[in-house]
């Protein structure tokens, strides 16, 4: 894995900054002979998209995918795939004012003080434009994956949680938040809105639960499927924290409470099953690898650092200044914060899947 | 990264299993004439190492280090450090039973459905011993990066948590728990002997600051320094979650509350300082780059899968069994993974630092 | 390394098909701080550019580059940088007969049996054209080593070779060929068009130094910097050998012919000066590592396999078919592969420029 | 591929210095259930073993390789395989007079002018020893390609080479100089002999074919079959050149000539069979990709650049001096270069099996 790359047989690099031209992946090492044009990618990124409800920031993109390479006739080649999403509405004047000063929370000075420039229109490469692109690859992974099914859905808002007996999935695309609990959505809703016109942001969290993993993805001891999760929704913008199955709370758990017990499973067509567990502690990963149970992840997104209250900062050149964000940005940055945590769970899959293939046939 | 290797540029592959005749590390990238030998890697190997109180695993091993190549005259020749630590102590009789038994929580099923095989020796390679390893390379790792001060403590056992007002760094060395705070040290001696006494075990959580960090170090997108720590702890035996700064609490944090303000900073000899931040809500990373800050870090760990109690399990013919590890376990596996997170840290700084100066000069 | 991305810290990964809307590559982990802007990079492109001359392909392409992200306000921001060649002038019906024909010495076979696929329209992701991509990345890696100087020139065509007594380097971009000696192009001048009026093809031998490379760059034992370029020139289309220094003729040295004997240098500024070295046999690279001296390697191009001449062969069918193809080709394409070398020259050196950085400081 | 690393999906990383106290391999990636012990890597150890003739150093060294993981009950578990050998016959005192002085032609002055310090007893980590890591490693890999056939010998000593009419592959093993024309051999005692008690030595040059690779491995553009062959080659010791096919002999044939023309084959079990080719130019791989006919490769090796004969050089104090290298060295290294250039043809084929396994199914 280079900076800008991620995964290790299925791979892809992201490029392009906030106010640039455009932006874009590609995607390397797609088993060819997929079915795949841009229809398949757009719904992806619709979801993620900006500005479709006022919980989320009001910049106006498309984000109208492009496919440049890899496919041929309607296919895959097993040529590097290229995506190109242009930027149609960028505001970058917004963004005089902070072209100096370091707003707090945010990448701005350490971004300049690693590389001595930055690209501060709309926060450059550190931008959560940048999932976009994610987005688009991801949409290509789960053609490598089509026995896996992938849902994420945010769990929690400014410390308000979903009641998990009232979980529906079905709900989930019916409301802004992508949320699974009609109450709590509702909830939410006088929340966002509030923080919003406060001038403020809140923090969210996005649970994602993968079906139909197979057992033995995954690769000991650095390639472990859970740690390669970690390091994806780790990279994803904003967030802080990742859990797999019961993650904290199983460390106040006892070895007996923890302990996933198994019981002989369904014979299947070709003989003996797999085991059937009696619970999911793990989250379907124990020593790296999949056991077949669903794969369970959890991330923490702090609340957005661009907001409208003042904050102390600095500026480039050593000054104190008080820093006020404006320009357009989501209240609360974790719900588009769900399809890239789908997306990326999908890009850790495929490559796992391919690279089990590799050394297991 | 490879299957068994971590890192980028400083990066170390790791060989073993827990009943073999060895294990090992070799560290690749290294700089030069850095002085080394094994008197330089020992103490870290004996802060991890088994049978030292009642509190972890009564397997007997030395742990002793051998270098095998790389450095010459006691230095550092910039050539791949071959480290070797031999077993001594196993009593491969003791898993005569679990031949066959997957142990609930333990990666024997996920093993035999990747690999069709396992050694299932102590865990094979899927033991905690394999970690003995990480510590010796992250011994060197620590030469590379002087101006950094990592300390990982124990902050939490089945659920009872230090008092942050009881934080004391220089306890943290004299109680068996790598604990900073004497009356935890206290309740957990009751706690985890309790543990013990009833074949059963308890999980735990590692707190891990590095002060000295420079700004500057990490990379985006894909190679995020809190990216690559978090893969780096998700990849340790029996953990479950991650935290960089304030983690999940971040999630339930306004934007005012969350930004870490900033001022200007002592103007240091070259002229205008670093600044001087309010907060550490971030944990010393934003944009996956350092800010100068203390890089902040937390991980689960679940509790020892190996318990005395008897579980429901299958075994490799697909029957209903019980299964009751017998052998010499850890009644609390976080305890030791104290040092493990103290090397890790260090590992992924290393590379960070060497990776940051290959682009950044 | 993965499949379409080369390098180890500046790595640049390419995509795109010969008939597709475009080709390009994303550059990674370029040092910030470089001027570049597009005209940084056309004057390259302009000599690997088709239709120049009548001993090239008459593909009209005006190859321009786009620069899509990584630079701000004409600098490189340290982030990825992502460079666009829009495709003017494919002719794709060209191609209707070869759709199911498998080209003689072209990889349409290999291609189909491993893909079960193939974009057949002027030899798609396998076209020389992809080189483009590579040349645009070259010109960049250049920014990165401005210590070094490279020069790629024709040393021979169909077997016949420039008289080294007549070299002159200024004369290589006055001529058609990249060819460094006044007599041997006008001997090229009818051969090549020998060849093109019989339906025929010529191979090329190139040859390429690097001046101003300083002792020390290159890692043994798997990234020697003899081993990187060879694998950096054997992936150029059409190639089939590499020869670093005197290559093949110093196997036909003895011990004491080839050794490259020393002398103390002129002393520097800061004292003691690099050695006199009295020959280059070496070419520059001794265990992998450069010497100071110019790295010198040689690189044979077979001929082009799209010839007019109708040659034996099979289909997708698995029929017996004689096969000619028509289509714009180039009648030596040995020709344009001398700027080629030159980018992958600077590449492989800007590469191990900062791993050399990265490891030694 | 990281500096002391080779390889994508089977990977495998070396360590040790000449006279240190043991070399080694740890090869990663490999697939289970694989039948191994020492006994099927000892005879190909044995076959590059030095001190088996006068024509090749006397230095004594039983090359014995131990297993210290990744086997269980005789068979490989998918973990990684550690391969150490020690060694036995190190007399670092030969080399008290060259701790100061650079042998010409040797990587003594390119290490110090890295690194700032070198081994430099015996080459340190720059000799020729390591190749027996290669060559164990390459063991392992021939059991992941049982396909494959694969057959290395010298073809050409001092410019002397053999008559392909001659070519008779049963004398290969029966001969000191891996010779498969007898009549050479014969001539190359008295060439070799000539050239060591002149205290002088030859060049060679080493020809490899494998057969049995299927069409379809390899991947495009920078995962070449050719390409990674030419790095693995030319990564060896003392080698100036690498060949794929004809090599430059293909850059003096026309296109008609060149192109491997291709008819259909005799159909198989399964319907259609593979085309036959008239011919093997390309040596088996073309736009990288391998087509089914016999992969073949040349490499040339440089005459050993230890010598008796006196040569002029500086010391590592900047003074000129005279180096006459004592110790025991080949008189031609490129002799025991065959069995080397073997295992890393082993090593590049096994893991593009499993790449393409990865990508294609």
């Amino acid at each position: 894995m280079s900076m800008n790359t991620f995964g290790r047989v299925f791979r892809f690099t992201t490029w392009g900054e906030s106010h640039g031209p455009a932006l874009g992946a590609v995607v390397d090492g797609c088993p060819p002979l997929l079915e795949l044009n841009e229809a398949a990618i757009q719904p992806f990124l619709d979801a993620r998209r900006p500005g479709t409800s006022r919980f989320t920031t009001q910049r106006q993109e498309p984000d109208q995918v492009k496919i440049l390479s890899g496919v041929f006739e309607g296919k895959t080649t097993g040529t590097p795939i290229s995506l190109m999403i242009e930027n149609t509405d960028q505001r970058s004047k917004d963004y005089g004012e902070i072209a100096k000063a370091y707003r707090p929370g945010h990448a701005d000075y350490a971004y300049d003080a690693k590389y001595g420039i930055r690209d501060y229109r709309g926060g450059g490469r550190s931008s959560a434009r940048e999932t976009a692109a994610r987005v688009a690859a991801g949409a290509i992974a789960r053609l490598v994956i089509p026995e896996v099914t992938i849902t994420a859905y945010v769990s929690e808002i400014g410390g308000d949680a979903i009641d998990r007996d009232n979980l529906d999935y079905t709900f989930i695309d019916q409301n802004p938040f992508f949320c699974p609990d009609r109450l709590a959505a509702e909830r939410w809703e006088r929340l966002v809105d509030e923080a919003r016109k406060n001038g403020s942001s809140l923090g969210a969290v996005v649970e994602c639960v993968a079906s139909g993993v197979p057992a033995g993805w995954g690769a000991p001891i650095y390639a472990k499927l859970d740690a390669d999760l970690a390091a994806a929704m780790m990279g994803i913008n904003a967030t802080k924290a990742v859990e797999i199955g019961d993650g904290f709370a199983a460390a106040r758990l006892t070895g007996e409470q923890n302990a996933d017990e198994m019981r002989p499973g369904e014979p299947g067509p070709e003989g003996r099953g797999a085991p059937e567990f009696l619970a999911n502690h793990a989250g379907g990963i124990v020593g790296g690898i999949s056991t077949g149970q669903p794969v369970v992840c959890r991330v923490a997104f702090k609340p957005t650092s661009s907001i409208l209250t003042p904050r102390k900062s600095i500026n480039s050149d050593g000054e104190a200044v008080d820093v006020r964000t404006k320009g357009r940005h989501d209240p609360c940055v974790g719900i588009r914060g769900a399809p890239v945590v789908e997306a990326m769970m999908a890009l850790v899959l495929a490559d796992h899947k391919l690279l089990h293939r590799a050394q297991c046939g």
